[in-house]
């Protein structure tokens, strides 16, 4: 099979049924592979590609990828910054604490986020994006709290694009990520 | 301006008033910025954008991304590994000298391929790509010699998807990038 065919999704199918071909996929992809550049860059486009599938609001996905943890931040001073993606330009940088994102990261749980604007602090990448849902990946640690990694960023163009559906399979693809990947 | 505006290319544009605007944002953004996961994740998006806001065959550009060197490779077996792209799931790892990227990494230079079937030895990521164009980015090393870091990856679902215009700017984005990302 070429690597392709793991982004064609069937017309029709239900949102549970895209999530699990994409973990299904992603799965095989990440089976002799731990390099988290190449992984995320491949599960964006799945998610990508899922997305557009579906029918409404789903389909108005217009950003799917991720932030990892900034390399060059500072304990005293975390943030993110941008990793592989598919949509438009983003911002390169999010402080732990700002925003939809910042939060996700700072607190380590899933934010499903119905109207972007209701949200404090919300940083607009893009104006167009009305709703979002941001998961964090998170691996485990020697002290054995968990450590924020990366973080899923999903953005919507329609109001209420996302549902617990979303944020369940979402969580399993960061679950996934967190054991495939060398971070 | 929201970072998003940046992937917006005004309708009826030339091709090289598309790379322009392409090499400008990119500069701009990476003007404060030198991860090169960050910076190839926005070019990507700058460059999928920009060919979809031109005529065909631009418009029919159905990948844009980044191969980089594999970290884990050997000095005596190099090879290169998925980056931030746009466009389906791709091929995770290629070895110097295999296909268009490979020839294009090994020999550190431009291939302009106007039927990607007539390419000896030819990787099918995606069965529905016709052309490509394969652009090394390449730094300056301490033996004088450059150091391949980098390729940047164009296909296009139509034969002869690609001319000088694109070698031209494509090698000018490839210097960018090369001086503008800590490898």
């Amino acid at each position: 099979m070429v690597h392709a065919d793991a982004s064609n999704f069937v017309e029709g199918i239900t949102k549970e049924q895209a999530y699990t071909q994409v973990l299904l996929q992603a799965e095989g992809l990440f089976d002799d592979q731990r390099n988290w550049v190449c992984n995320l860059a491949n599960a964006a486009s799945l998610l990508w590609h899922a997305y557009k599938s579906l029918p409404s609001p789903s389909n108005q996905v217009n950003w799917a990828g991720f932030y990892v943890l900034d390399p060059k931040a500072t304990q005293s001073k975390s943030q993110l910054i941008l990793g592989p993606f598919q949509g438009k330009v983003a911002c390169q940088t999010i402080a732990f604490g700002k925003g939809v994102c910042g939060t996700a990261a700072e607190s380590q749980t899933t934010q499903l986020v119905p109207d972007v604007e209701q949200f404090p602090g919300h940083i607009a990448c893009d104006g167009d994006s009305r709703s979002e849902i941001v998961v964090p990946i998170v691996v485990a640690s020697e002290g054995g709290a968990g450590k924020l990694v990366a973080i899923i960023d999903i953005d919507c163009a329609d109001l209420e694009g996302f549902d617990e559906v979303d944020k369940k399979y979402l969580e399993k693809l960061a679950e996934l990520l967190a054991r495939s990947c060398d971070w």
